[in-house]
């Protein structure tokens, strides 16, 4: 599949005394000129509570393909065709890597039953209810030529949520605990789909019986169990090189680019594992983060913490712009030939089925979890039920790749019904990341933090390491903090144990951490400590 | 012109269920292995005085390559071929800017004259002599049905010495006289090579008359001013954006994005104008660092200079990766179908007009300025004629992008020569990295520094601001130095002024920076000050 073919369509003259395509250097220059004018915009807008980056990206490629419309007389906006390679192996990447990189581990662990709850199961019913609503609804509109595959394809495409854009909307240190969830659920849900999305792809429709969706389930226990250990052992790899090696005696430089490099490297490994990528390089992140980073020098790590922000920041600003330059593809819309009545049907449908497909499994789920949790304080609100359905409105570049891949490459079928989905999701896409949005970030000022307490559950409530060590009444190792400290109140400890498993894991894997892992891959505590951690202060004084 | 599709031609299989083409990211996965091991291989070769990070990507290539071409039983290593493309829009412009970015400006601006002497007269006799060399030897080796195109083109294509390789060896802080002589020397000759290649390709060989030579003249000094003006004008609006907008006050990644997309976007303009790239991002790269760098954040200014030299160390290793693993295509060994004898011969040819070449504009032309120079401590020494000599006899990527690009399209003429053409280039080009380039490091360590004396003119002497506002008789703006200084004697102004033309350039050039450049556009002073320079502790106390 060539990747960059697409970067070429604009003209096909070529002057003979250059030897680059001009073409390419046109499409190049158009687009990070975009970029720019993207991020200047996006700067002078930052205060302004309805936009964002991703919309104005999103408005500013529309703006272009508009203007792309109208010099080529109508022909083509297609200065780039919506390119999967690209998407996925270039700029998804650097995007979940970064994400993993940054994470708040102790909020993301901390939440880690609730996050694969809502990323697992929440996509099966969510995938589910589509399929079936567009089974049910599209015959009604006249789209009659889809098959069971394409029917369920459409489940999968529209269950990927967009974290992208959510990342953006929602602030870490505000709202830590949706932050988390909402995130972390994104990044299960993205595998989730494309698991789903594959295993459709793959089912043999003529020969369906009653162990498919055992063997679905067993498929995405192996992916996800194999991507998250391949990560794991990615990042601990490059800790361990680089700190063997003690790269920062010689060069900062190549510390940065073993450190990029390895990371990409573990995505593609687990592509060609046929594993999730983005579950590998998200758990690599993770690793890196926890224990590379601490053994780099001090210009690395703030190199590193800012390179590889930049680099996402690009990656994600780059594909709105791509989205949008994209959606005024003529040729998809004269493929698709339907009336606009039909059009905004299907479209209409889509977005309900979203809408309902999402709260579907949020409300449920999150009462669900409610019914176990036993502390009041610890429940999810009624607030931050919705703010967790809104959040997971928007459908992104995950959507259109995966659209593209149902709907443009099957010749056999009816090509007017097919195109008519593209310029569905288009729509959807388009529609979903402006309008829902826009309004997301008022609507979480207006309904959370008005109205916040102090006891929300986004209130850190997993105790330190010294009533952890007090807890399990282990008084050997003091800390730095335990010896000056008068003696603290035991807490009655079965009770601790009981009620929170959560500290138990996380109380044995401090042990576990300091006592195996730390010696041998660094981190903090193991290398000469400098203040700063790519997690912020606030990740300073515990680990994950 | 499709860019990766290279990427893709090990396997055609492509599996139905994933949506990522199986070859691109064999090839991917294979490459960016391989470059952790050269990252790793060169950090432990760092002591060895032979090796160095070229070489062994270049080796590590070609294992690669025949590991690949043993697995394919003999098909064809060409997991990656070659592409124009890649090489010039997305890997030499990060490489060329950052070397812009980091080097001395100082010293490069005062050995200005030199550079370009040796950059544009220098490329020009070498190119005449190894064309000429070329028409007259290779008839009686036996290569025939090349056409005078084809002897001019390859005088361009080795007249384009190889200065990533050649940044590797030698050391800005031990020679600074001669690795900014060599190095700009290199900037120059890769534009002035191009330029001439361009102008071979397009002059109409029928319609020859005296004119010719002037118009190619016209063109080159068209290019090289437009493209150094447009460098310094991209550098300028990025300081002035930067400065205005105040980016820092939101975002480091903003700052740190905008800057990157800035320079490339400079790339793009000068190949979409035609001009020479190299150039401009050159260029822009050097304003970028005086003025744009001191108006970010001290985080952006940390991730920038490290983030800036590890793209650029991961595109040369690339690059040095590449042409190793290319030089095995099995394919086009099969088309040259020439006898080893013949292969040996014409690649020796070519290897001694490269060395006979370079000399030939070397020697005179150091001695022309030795003649023009009238103080003995700044003429240039036999040894260091012989290291700028040496340094520069390495023959790199722009020489296979420039090969391919003559002698792969051209369908018209013997394809079998011009295959020989190709594998010929790849012989000489593979030849000079490992054995000249092994053996330059420890040959600058015999020739310079075991001779090195104190007054050789590698020593700095430009003087002081505060010397230069003497040497002017203006005390009126007394700098923070100059006021805790005891009256410095005040030396002869007039005999200073003639014997000293570039020390009034420098003066003037500070007063008008000071006065109108740096209040617009930033850079050190009229931002808060903090310590740390792209360029070095040494550049410190005085701009350019």
């Amino acid at each position: 599949m060539s990747n960059f073919e697409a970067l070429s369509h604009l003209s096909t003259t070529q002057s003979s005394s250059d030897f680059l395509s001009t073409s390419t250097i046109i499409a190049l220059t158009v687009f990070f000129s975009l970029l720019c004018a993207c991020i200047i915009i996006g700067h002078l807008l930052e205060e302004n509570r309805w936009a964002n980056e991703s919309i104005t990206a999103l408005l500013l490629g529309l703006c272009a393909g508009a203007v792309v419309l109208l010099v080529s007389k109508g022909n083509s906006s297609r200065i780039l065709v919506f390119s999967e390679d690209l998407f996925f192996l270039y700029l998804l990447p650097p995007i979940i890597f970064n994400a993993g990189f940054q994470v708040k581990k102790k909020q993301f662990f901390k939440n880690f039953t609730i996050i694969l709850m809502f990323g697992i199961f929440g996509t099966v019913i969510s995938f589910c209810l589509i399929s079936l609503g567009a089974l049910l609804l599209f015959k009604r509109i006249g789209v009659t030529s889809l098959s069971t595959q394409d029917y369920l394809a459409i489940g999968a495409i529209l269950s990927a949520t967009d974290s992208v854009c959510t990342l953006q909307v929602l602030n870490q240190d505000e709202t830590p605990f949706l932050y988390s969830v909402v995130f972390g659920e994104g990044v299960v849900n993205d595998a989730t789909s494309i698991v789903l999305f594959n295993s459709v792809q793959s089912i043999d429709f003529s020969n369906i019986d009653a162990t498919i969706s055992l063997k679905l389930l067993g498929t995405f226990l192996y992916l996800f169990f194999s991507s998250t250990i391949l990560g794991i052992v990615a990042g601990l790899l490059s800790a361990f090189i680089i700190k063997t090696l003690y790269f920062g005696r010689h060069s900062t430089d190549r510390e940065v680019a073993l450190m990029m490099i390895m990371a990409y490297l573990s995505y593609m490994l687990a592509e060609l594992l046929s594993l999730s990528g983005i579950l590998t390089v998200f758990f690599c992140g993770i690793v890196m983060s926890h224990y590379t980073w601490h053994n780099v020098t001090e210009s690395s790590r703030i190199t590193t913490k800012h390179a590889f922000a930049t680099i996402s920041f690009i990656a994600e600003t780059f594909i709105f712009l791509y989205v949008g330059m994209d959606a005024l593809d003529i040729d998809k819309w004269k493929a698709s030939s339907a009336s606009a009545g039909t059009s905004v049907a299907v479209s209409s449908t889509l977005l309900a089925l979203v809408l309902v497909g999402r709260a579907a499994f949020v409300y449920p789920l999150a009462n669900f979890i409610n019914c176990i949790k036993n502390r009041d304080s610890s429940k999810i609100e009624f607030r931050q039920q919705f703010i967790m359905w809104w959040a997971g409105l928007m459908r992104g570049a995950v959507t259109i790749a995966l659209s593209y891949n149902q709907f443009s490459n099957s010749e056999d079928t009816d090509t007017e019904d097919t195109a008519l989905m593209i310029t569905s999701t288009i729509i959807v896409v388009l529609f979903s990341t402006v309008a829902f949005g826009s309004i997301t970030k008022p609507l979480i000022e207006a309904v959370l933090l008005r109205h916040s307490k102090p006891n929300i559950s986004d209130a850190t409530d997993i105790p330190s390491l010294d009533d952890l060590r007090i807890l399990f009444l282990e008084n050997d190792e003091p800390s730095e903090l335990g010896e000056n400290r008068p003696a603290a109140p035991r807490r009655s400890s079965l009770r601790l144990l009981m009620t929170h498993p959560t500290w138990t894991v996380h109380y044995l894997w401090r042990k576990f951490d300091d006592r195996f892992m730390r010696p041998v891959f660094g981190g903090r505590g193991f290398v000469p400590f400098v203040p700063g951690s790519p997690t912020g202060a606030a990740d300073e004084t515990s680990g994950i």
